[in-house]
């Protein structure tokens, strides 16, 4: 899953969001020359080189980050055993698909009746192209991917008091809104209100630039014609043979747009991290999970409830149940310890870490969120509305609604993303619901929006993931003032334990995140090992 | 193949062509009102209803104008035969892969030695979400599609003599100049100089908006900070684990992007015909062809060069030599005719219609284009820069560079585009070299870009469209007179003869507009059919 906040916070709230995410304005640094490409932490596969002396590590979780643990300490010559609570790999890589079943705290279990081939992927569901670890892992585990579209121009802004509640076409908006603000600033440019600030020169190049930007005419207005809906579409696309001839359509105004407010969705597909090209694995978000658990399989123990953490000079001591049939708790011994258990879930296990590390583990609170996946007869959203992929937004309490990218054009049932909601009430309504109600209400929402809802919804399943028993929330959420006071003591090892996770990133709730943070964990945790 | 234009002619030719294609100022019209979705001209699968009574109809050409002719008057009743100049269905619609060879007009013969699996589309190579009838023949005709990437983030835009020639990433100048743009709006805003222009209400609400859209902090300045690098992308990602803040790159001044001139290549992306989602057949575009040809691919006699075109009060009939090995001409009768031929070649073949007609045929020249397929050891635009598919534009005479929408994040060879000239001196340059000049060349050109062009190069393919012989061009290239004097003469039936092709519509060098000008073609010929 992946922070979407976005959608529905004000910009402001965003913005002190994406600030508390990087860690507030001491990390700010301008960089007087651009590189080529951006810098990523991940420089190519991990080397951990040096005599290990058969050291052993437990790893505890097999998400991405403790699988991804178990494999580069395996190859680097140490004894690996890793517990997970499930009955699967993965963690939070998760794909719900026809059969599947799952237990929410609170008790309620839901089966899922997707028909065959098609799934939901409750946690994360899109890898951007910047991800370099993760994608790097897919290319060497073989996980074939496929574009995630973010963005789809045919898909809707919809505000429930904006044009009378109907549904506009994002390239209307952004086109139009575009169109107007480049009038205003050409105008203003024209009438010499800007010499101040733009020198004669740049005055002349930039005229011509809104007008390209904009599709301004050569009075530098914005206006119903064919230009303008060469962008924007067309009231009557052009067709072909006699009366063939496009017409054009009228712009909305910009009076229009700004007050109905669905200028705030327009820059979400422009977000670094949902930028342009994004992926999703072929069949599922699990196929990832599941290809690392091709390498590192024989090393977990599935229904492993981790109940206590010890540790001495000597090693780490494990304590776990048997999570489905819970008896005398086991032991698991190691010389070292990865641990990417949640920290929702380590807050609640005795762990024997210095005060630092423990306030740190303590002071992390976890997200809400809810994911609806909703089974139609048909992908009306196709066939009915040309719209392939993507999202619409809507200030309507599930948020977005977003379309399958992958089966396109393709006759029969199709599943899409219903409601995505993170954090705030809505997210804490949806989640104090039982699932069947959560998909009741999904489908009266988005009914709203697509009134295909009606006739064409057969079956959903919901997952709210404070209810989720292995991570009781969503990912962690870091504030900003934690951020300082807690990160490095959440990262730096402490004794033989050493965390890893999402949480243990400034990339919260991505799996790159997950993976990075682990490739740093073990790197550190080797230095150690080998010096000694 | 397609429009690209815009991509080496100045915004105010980009206009003034758009008027051309749309037919000019006279098919204006401003809607009052906004249709929920625009109108397409395909309204579902064609229905021709009443008695044919054997009425039997020969057509010209198995592209996809004449084989959705032919699919539809065969199930409509008509007797049907196709005549087709190639060895292969579907004309334009081609794919060249390893092992296949072809020769330009000039005699110059290429073979393709691309690796297994590679391909180059020559022509048309991606569909867009709103070609409605192309889409339901794709469906109907199980022709299985993925996302085309037009707009990567990611990739580049480069001008020789802008920024010293370096390439700079699309997101930086898109969202620099924009951010740009909304400062110098939001304080013209908030100096009271839009006054005339902006309500009050609308001015507090324009401020929000701007500051949303462009990025610019509490005081409406863009700068560099981890806000703008949400969007620009970081001088350092953010991380996992121990020093692992993400760190802000420096914003490109207005004056820089305005002088570099990169900002003309922005709306390429936003423009309806490129918007997402666009698609690609999996495979290569002629598998639209090719499951066309399993429909009516015993209706086609292939090698036919037609020769001349007879009609009179009993029917039609048609002159062809055999193309491979021409002997004495053969002859081919029908009631009716549905000609697809290229005007650039059916410009000089005898054909007896009216003087009207005729003089439609004649006044289309047809647009020049060249295409470059490059054959490189690795994909190290993936693995070196993070670009997936979308293209880069340059200055320079390949105009742009195109990253494969398949095979994302696999080992091993792939191709690309190396090259995309549509039109202009740079398009009639390429053209007028023998193809491994024009590989040559573009790989030359194509290493300031890239540098890993000169060790990973391999081998190439180049197609001049005025040197096809079954085309002589790439697409009909109508004027805005010729299309106001000529257009309607060349789409009327005259006598038995009617014809149909991207040349008879108003999505010129588009498959859309191919079968839809084949299904207005038929439809009219049927009613006089069943009428007669």
């Amino acid at each position: 899953m992946q922070n979407e906040s976005e959608t529905f916070v004000t910009r402001r709230d965003l913005l002190s969001l994406v600030g508390t995410v990087a860690g507030g304005a001491a990390m700010y640094q301008a960089m007087t020359s651009l590189g080529f490409a951006s810098e990523s932490g991940y420089k190519g596969p991990i080397k951990l080189e040096g005599d290990t002396r058969g050291t052993s590590v437990l790893v505890l979780g097999a998400g991405l980050a403790g699988m991804t643990a178990a494999l580069e300490l395996r190859k680097a010559g140490y004894k690996v055993e890793v517990l997970e609570f499930n009955s699967r790999p993965g963690g939070r890589n998760w794909t719900l698909r026809g059969g599947d079943s799952f237990t929410e705290l609170g008790g309620a279990t839901q089966t899922c009746e997707f028909e065959q081939g098609l799934y939901l992927n409750p946690g994360p569901w899109r890898i951007p192209y910047h991800h370099r670890a993760l994608l790097d892992y897919c290319k060497r585990l073989g996980v074939a991917l496929e574009p995630f579209i973010q963005l789809n121009h045919n898909a809707l802004l919809h505000g429930s008091d904006a044009f009378g509640g109907k549904p506009q076409r994002i390239r209307d908006i952004k086109t139009d809104f575009q169109g107007h603000v480049s009038e205003l600033l050409a105008k203003a440019t024209q009438q010499g209100k800007l010499d101040e600030m733009v020198s004669a020169e740049d005055k002349a190049i930039l005229l011509q630039a809104l007008r390209s930007w904009g599709v301004l005419d050569k009075n530098y207005a914005y206006s119903a014609s064919l230009d303008s809906a060469d962008f924007r579409g067309y009231a009557r696309d052009p067709g072909g043979g006699l009366g063939a001839a496009p017409v054009a359509g009228e712009p909305v105004g910009l009076s229009d747009i700004l007050t109905s407010r669905l200028w705030r969705y327009l820059q979400n597909f422009a977000l670094y991290q949902f930028q342009t090209t994004m992926f999703q694995p072929v069949g599922g978000m699990d196929m990832i999970g599941k290809a690392f658990a091709r390498e590192v399989g024989d090393l977990i123990r599935y229904d492993a409830k981790v109940t206590r953490i010890q540790q001495d000079h000597g090693g780490v001591t494990v304590s776990y149940l048997n999570a489905k049939t819970p008896a005398a708790p086991q032991l698991a011994k190691a010389d070292w310890c990865i641990c990417t258990i949640p920290l929702s879930i380590l807050s609640q296990i005795p762990v024997d870490v210095g005060p630092r590390m423990k306030a740190a583990i303590d002071a992390v609170p976890y997200a809400s969120s809810v994911k609806i996946g909703l089974q139609f007869k048909r992908r009306f959203w196709e066939e009915d509305e040309a719209i392939y992929g993507g999202i619409s937004y809507t200030d309507l309490p599930i948020r977005q609604i977003s379309y399958p990218s992958s089966g396109f054009n393709r006759s029969g049932r199709g599943v899409l993303l219903g409601a995505y909601v993170y954090e705030g009430a809505n997210s804490f309504e949806f989640t104090s619901m039982n699932p069947a109600d959560r998909v009741a209400r999904a489908v009266d929402f988005g009914s709203s929006i697509h009134p295909q809802y009606k006739t064409e919804f057969e079956n959903g399943i919901a997952v709210a993931w404070h209810r989720v028993p292995f991570t009781l929330g969503c990912a962690g959420n870091w504030s900003d003032k934690a951020r300082e006071e807690h990160y490095d003591n959440l990262c730096r090892i402490d004794g033989r334990i050493a965390l890893a996770g999402e949480h243990a990133s400034y990339i919260p709730a991505w799996q790159e995140g997950a993976i990075l943070s682990s490739l740093d964990a073990i790197t550190r945790l080797h230095e150690r090992v080998v010096k000694s």
